[in-house]
Order: structure tokens, then C-alpha cells, then sequence
């Protein structure tokens, strides 16, 4: 009787559903789903499966800045959990104040999951082989492996928690970035957009389909799509230059392609591109037509597809302040 | 009826308390209040009282790294609150990652409200006016007043929360630094030698009393006082030189005093000291009994000393991970 149940309600959904939910799953858009079980499949890795002790243990790393060479920088200094998940800067600080040697822009943290690789130029195909660069990039947090995992050992909670996980009692590096790739799994925002796409008409209001409808019609979607609104690799500025291409030596992926950034809380995540040059939201929607589109988007059309995608602000996830273990005599010195 | 209960309850505490509790109240220490009530008066201030929508706007603002120059430092980065209150290096790294420039270690928010002045010499005497400090200090947050009211009149939920807290609508330097302030009185850690003082004998184990004992009997608590076990001015050194003295500038306040550091959660306060020179907990109490108290403590007092120290480990507030509000196009654009 559930079952049958569900069935009418399913069938319900669909019937009732406005068109325009319609259009927008044809032209690739892709609900970040309600049920919790769905989204576990949809974001857990096989080979490096969600549990809670890892995102537990995870979250403490992520925020841990002991993990770097310094002592001060941690993952969340530039994927700032607070501020949308990235740092708010054109080009990312780190290690003695470096600045991002491409001068890139550091990209959110949150829905980074739903990406089909990582980094602006793809070069890793999933959270856990990211998660190993930044810890040990020299601009970031210029750590060895060693002393991550001289880290690590040398605080017990971090030490139990590992071999509470791992059965073999083996720590390595690839693991504390595999624990901190799981963590960084659970950063899902869902949000309006998603409660529409799943079916409620009304999660949306009039302008935001208006502006929903704009960011298809113009093309918009051709890249921003699927779950993310975002995350394949694409080409860039193929049909006019970018504005601001001089900021900077990035050329993409060895064939000129450049990740589509997410489009999730965009309003929290200036300034825009992979340069960072861009300030604000009306800009980053113009220069997108142009460069990308060969269109002049209209002042009417930026403020409507701006509208539509304020409506993918999400609920980040409820997180309690983090207290992480105090060092042990052991505890390699920063060094900075 | 109820009076009677707590009367009848009262006398049965001080009846059955042991002997230490009140050595411990004669030698001047002091508990954190089990009483809500009784604990907002003693960390309250007069001229800026605490209210929640204060704590909750100070907390952003704590959190938020767009009040400095670069935008990338919050106070958090150098008081964080996951690390103790601390940022776990010798000398405090700030704006572009300057160095304190008398090699000083940041002291703990974390129970800083109970400090009789702030800053190690002493210099301001609430954290009304300590708050003032760091955000404009050039080695540290390096902002302007300009640049912080701009970036608060900038963002609408700030603005807006002033508003509510102040009916006067004007949102000023001293406001923002108000809140913040008020955010940090909040921040106290009750431990279990608060539960014993307040009377329950058991919430020591046998070998943390002998610590305590040990405290008192060798005369650390002659400094280490009060609600903080610390926060007064005094003589540093003057029975024996400190070895690291040479490590750093610093002298004290113009009568050469220097303020003494809490010892609450001082596991993980680590490094040690005004200049940070001292890394463990052993060599920081046996240094202190050494110059301080022109003492020599053995293996064993210096570990039941530590013993007692720990049980000064209190429970941080409960505070949800930070979603600070996003910035507008009129929002100053970070300089680094």
C-alpha cells in the first residue's frame, strides 16, 4: 500500500509539475535529490566510502592549520566554510603570503562533489586526489607528507580516530586526504532551485522562473548544468577574449579547456572567474554572453538570470563549532 | 519553601566540602558560576551590556576576514576558536604575513573577559578597547576604521543588525569593536575544578588534588588567581633571568610588569610564554618555579602541577560553524 501510494504521488508530481521544471531537466539541469539515501549514493566514493567517523575526523582536519607547514594555514583558510567556501580574494594567499601563481581564484568547496574533476584545469579526477595538492603545494600549505603525517600521529584523539577507521592500523598521507575528501563529499547545499526541480512549482517565485527560463533560452545551461550547475571542462573565451586575460598565465588544460565553476551560492563567491578580476555578479553574467554565448546580454536579461540564480543560495550544512585536540610534545614545530 | 531547600542546601555544601576547597578559596581562587544568572553579571559590562543578538552579530564579526585589509584575516586567525583561543605559533603572523614585531605570543580568548587588563603589558583595560587593537594594528588585520565601517555598511544583514541593537541607527568603529567584545565575554570554558570549588569534592580525581595542593603549597597561586588563574599585572623574572628572554623586545608595561596568562586550557595553549619560547608544559612550569618563585620543582611536583592543570580543560561553547553574510558590490575590495 506504501508502494502504491508513492506511485500516485510520484505520478502526481509529475502531472502537476509546471513545464518549465520540465524544460529545465530536458536542457540538463539535475535536482540535488530529497531523499537522504539517493544523495548518499549520488556523493559517496566506492573506493573511499562515506562514514560518519570520516567526516567527523575529516571536518577536524579540513580545519586543523597545523597541517601545514606554518602552523596557520589550513584547507578552510581558503575554502572558507563561513563565506561560501572560498576566500573572497582575486588570487588564493598562502605559505608566507604567496600569492596563487597562476593567479587563480579558489574555488568553493561546497558542491565541489558534484564536479567531474577538480581544480580549474581538471587535472584530478576526484576530491581525494585534490585534496593531496593544496597540502602540500609551496604557495598553499607547502607541507612534506612527513609532516602531515608526523601531525597526525603525534596528537592521540587524531591517532585512535585513524585506527578506529583503518583496521590495519595504517596511516599514510593518502588516507588523511582521503578522510578530508569525504568530509568535503557531505558539503552539499541543496536549495529552492532543488525543491522546484524536485517538483514544488511554487519553490519558485514568478521572476525566478523568468529568470530560470532566460538562463536557458540564452544558452546559459550548455554548460552550466547537471547537478552542480557546472563542473565539466569547457572551452573558454572561444568567441571573444576575455576581458581580463592578461591577470594572470592560465591557459586551461593542455587543450585549452577550463572548469565550469559551479553556479551554487554564487552570490557568496566574488569575485568571479578563474582570475578572480571579475567583482560583481552582473559583470561575470555579461561577460559570460559575450565570450561564451556572442551575445549582448541586455540589462533586463543579466538582472533576471541573476535573480533565477540567487534562487541556488543553499542551507549549508549544520556543523557545530570545531574543537580540535591539542598538540602532544611530539607535535612538529610550525615553521614560519 | 524553595529558600529553605536551597538555605538547608547551602549549609550541607560548605559542611561537606573538603578541606581543599577551602584552602583553594583562601589562596584566592575563584569558580566559574554554576548560575547562568550569577555568571552574565560577573562577565557583563555596564557600558555595553550583553544581549544575544550582540553575541550573534560579534560572532560574525569575530569570524570575518573582510574587516582587515588583506580580507583573508579574522581575529579567529590568530584567537581560533577550534585551537585553544590560540594560533599555536611563537609569534603571532599577521598582515602580509608580518610577524608580531616584539616577538609576542596571542594570548587565548577564551576566559580573557575574566583578565583584570589586556594585551600582555597590560595597556587596555576591557576587551572593549582590546578589541580595538588587532584590527588596526599593521602587523595584524591592518585595517583603517574607514575600511571596517565601509565594509559593514556594506553588507546589509550587518547593517541591519545594528539597527536593531542600536536604536540611534549610527554604527561606529567603537560599536563594531563593542560587539566583538561582547561576543568574547561569552567565551568561557567551565571545567571540572569549577564544579569542585563550587563544591562537589568527587569532580577531582585523588591525584588532580595533589596537583592543586602542590599549586597552592609551592605558591603559584600568589600569581595564578582568581576566576582566570591569572589576568593580574606582575614582576616577571626578578628572582632568576628567563632563559629565552633574549627571544624578542618585550619588557613588560613601563613598571615592567607583564600580565599573567590564564590557566585555563592551558594544554592547548601551547607555545608558552609572552615571546612563545617555551613548547611544553613541563618546561613551562618548571621555568616559572625557577624565576618566579626562585624554586627548583622535582619530576613529580612539576607532573602533579601539570596533573591539576589539566583539569582546567573546560567545554567550549556550543556554537554552530559560522555563515557569514555576503558581500555586496559597494563592499571595499580586499587589499593583499
Amino acid at each position: 500500500m506504501k508502494k502504491t501510494f508513492l506511485l500516485i504521488l510520484s505520478a502526481y508530481t509529475l502531472l502537476s509539475a509546471s513545464p518549465l521544471i520540465k524544460t529545465a531537466k530536458d536542457a540538463g539541469l539535475k535536482a540535488i535529490p530529497n531523499s537522504k539515501a539517493e544523495l548518499l549514493k549520488l556523493i559517496d566514493n566506492k573506493n573511499n566510502p562515506i562514514t560518519k567517523e570520516k567526516v567527523a575526523l575529516g571536518y577536524k582536519l579540513f580545519m586543523d592549520p597545523r597541517l601545514s607547514q606554518s602552523g596557520v594555514i589550513s584547507c578552510n583558510f581558503c575554502h572558507n566554510l563561513g563565506l561560501g567556501g572560498v576566500d573572497g580574494v582575486e588570487a588564493a594567499i598562502g605559505h608566507k603570503w604567496a600569492k596563487n601563481p597562476h593567479n587563480l581564484n579558489s574555488p568553493t568547496v561546497y558542491n565541489a562533489v558534484f564536479a567531474s574533476s577538480q581544480f580549474w584545469d581538471g587535472r584530478d579526477k576526484d576530491l581525494e586526489a585534490q585534496a593531496q595538492g593544496p597540502i602540500q603545494a609551496p604557495p598553499e600549505m607547502a607541507a612534506t607528507k612527513e609532516h602531515v603525517l608526523a601531525v597526525v600521529n603525534s596528537i592521540p584523539e587524531y591517532k585512535n580516530s585513524f585506527n578506529k577507521i583503518y583496521s590495519d592500523q595504517k596511516i599514510s598521507f593518502k588516507r588523511v586526504a582521503d578522510v578530508i575528501a569525504v568530509f568535503e563529499r557531505t558539503l552539499v547545499t541543496p536549495s529552492r532551485f532543488d525543491k522546484f526541480l524536485n517538483g514544488d512549482d511554487k519553490a519558485l517565485k514568478t521572476k525566478e522562473k523568468l529568470g530560470l527560463k532566460t538562463f536557458i533560452d540564452k544558452g546559459c545551461v550548455s554548460c552550466h548544468n547537471s547537478y552542480a550547475l557546472g563542473g565539466e571542462m569547457q572551452g573558454f573565451a572561444l568567441i571573444a577574449p576575455y576581458k581580463y586575460a592578461s591577470k594572470g598565465d592560465f591557459k586551461g588544460d593542455k587543450n585549452g579547456l577550463v572548469k565550469v565553476p559551479t553556479l551554487r551560492n554564487i552570490t557568496k563567491t566574488a569575485p568571479y572567474f578563474h582570475n578572480g578580476a571579475i567583482k560583481t555578479l552582473d559583470e561575470a553574467i555579461a561577460e559570460m554572453g559575450r565570450i561564451q554565448l556572442g551575445i549582448t546580454l541586455n540589462k533586463n536579461e543579466v538582472s533576471n538570470i541573476k535573480t533565477f540564480l540567487k534562487s541556488l543560495d543553499g542551507d549549508i550544512p549544520k556543523l557545530d563549532v570545531v574543537e580540535l585536540p591539542a598538540s602532544s610534545a611530539t607535535t612538529p614545530l610550525p615553521n614560519n
